[in-house]
């Protein structure tokens, strides 16, 4: 299971009852932030899921609305004890704004890792997840990103009984391990294991018009975030100029990639209630809500 | 009358029901803000009080609580519309505190003026008001402000009476002009004006150690903020460690003042209820009172 909490869902300039665009990630214990905007730390606060299990930060794009909240964020981490490493993933100029953002939280008690990425197609681990960059197009280099876990193969008894292992055996069989038969023989795990089971994915894409990439990328995941910036048809020139999307244009690109639900987030600062223009996405893909500061969702993996 | 409102009342990390370091101030129309803690714009948001009347930033040092709003402030002024130039006051340093920050504000549709004060006395004026700062002890130049509004002197019918001037030339006169009368003598304002009268002052000093600038500076002050980092008496042995103020101490520094009201503000993150250790303040200046967030108040002319 991935559970997965929307902190802020205000782009450009926050509602005083709307924080900034951040989404919090937990997984098997583990944890890591997309984005962090003004405000994070307090909403990390109010959400209650603690700060010591947030191993990384992901940031998609430079906008102050994106990363604002990262010198407070740091010293919050710092306070809470934190003295391991903590990785900072971002698109090209990342060293720059944080050592720019420092200049207030010059002294931490864990080292930061910064990891620059390209300003396109890349790969990393982060909390046991693949992670997979991939290039959007907002007038300045933002990056999307597609999370997957995968889900280990089924043990399975059948297979093992054909092979004729003793089932003292079939707990070391069951955590990875290759055992040795007492004939002699070795078993590998993966001699024992069921198909392959499908994992959990999700996609985020924010600050963007739509590309192809989207729609690419969300194929077979079971959730996509896509910025909602402007519920209004009308706002289409206005997203266009602003490099942002209209809510139908996001339900479209969630669409074809055939996900099976569609999270709006990152309304633009006009947009007071996103809930009145949902149907302008629920035409065009069903399963579309729209996210509220501290709304948790969750992925889980499909059958036993 | 001079509003005032702190915005956000916590000092260090913030809590997710209390903001970080920031005072509103409000005088005929014209504003400026005292420190800029993250979530600053939210709180002007929720104030209501706007954001294109304010006129200057004034910071009392770069620690990340009372500046970390900075940039989400300076992009929400701009949203806003404005255009004319905006003015940032603070101890050494603040040009590179600035320019840091700003690596996620470069662009700004107005001009910023940054006056880099002494760490130690100054004088300047903001919103019609006479400023003067001084230094402060927190292990890091840190400023204390004192603010001062003059108040004109009332117009003395007897003396315009006295010297024969016609009643249709009171008003010029009580605008401030000199006039000339039928017999030829030029008479000043000053001439028909009653006398001096005591104008409006406060004071804000917030993380620093008691230093005797504190109560000399506060004297006729009509109100004093000064910081509530810890009530406990019990946390003295810390709050020097930490060159911060328990409760008790500030009240001292008030009384010595002689000021008319103290408010505390500047909360650690451990004092979730300020309120509960008031009455070691009150017990050495009794007109102390603990500031929430948003929490407004106003310092009013006496008499007539």
């Amino acid at each position: 299971m991935i559970d997965l909490c929307t902190l802020g869902t205000g782009g450009s300039i926050p509602l005083h009852t709307r924080a900034l665009a951040s989404l919090y990630v937990r997984v098997q214990g583990r944890a890591f932030l997309l984005d962090c905007g003004e405000g994070t730390q307090m909403e990390i606060g109010r959400l209650g899921w603690g700060f010591l299990r947030i191993e990384a930060l992901v940031l998609t794009h430079y906008h102050a609305d994106h990363c604002s909240g990262v010198p407070g964020f740091l010293l919050a981490l710092a306070k809470a004890g934190k003295t391991e490493p903590f990785a900072i993933y971002g698109p090209p100029g990342l060293r720059r704004v944080i050592e720019g953002l420092r200049v207030i939280a010059p002294q931490l008690p864990y080292a930061l890792e910064l990891h620059e990425l390209p300003f396109g197609e890349a790969a990393f681990e982060v909390c046991g997840l693949q992670a997979s960059s991939f290039a959007l197009d907002h007038g300045m280099p933002c990056l999307g990103y597609r999370f997957d876990l995968a889900r280990p193969p089924k043990f399975d008894p059948e297979k093992a009984q054909g092979l004729g292992i003793p089932m003292a055996l079939w707990g070391k069989l069951q955590q990875g391990e290759t055992v040795e038969l007492p004939d002699g023989r070795a078993v590998a795990p993966e001699a024992v294991m069921g198909p392959p089971r499908k994992g959990l994915s999700f996609l985020y894409a924010t600050d963007t018009r739509p590309v192809p990439a989207i729609a690419r990328m969300g194929e077979g995941t079971d959730l996509m975030f896509l910025e909602g910036m402007y519920g209004e048809e009308e706002k289409l020139p206005l997203a266009v100029h602003n490099h942002h999307m209209i809510f139908r244009e996001s339900a479209a690109l969630a669409a074809q990639a055939g996900t099976k639900r569609l999270i709006l987030t990152h309304f633009s600062t006009s947009l007071e209630e996103p809930e009145a223009f949902v149907d302008n996405a629920r035409a065009v893909f069903p399963e579309t809500v729209c996210a509220t500061d501290g709304m948790v969702t969750q992925i889980h993996y499909e059958g036993r």
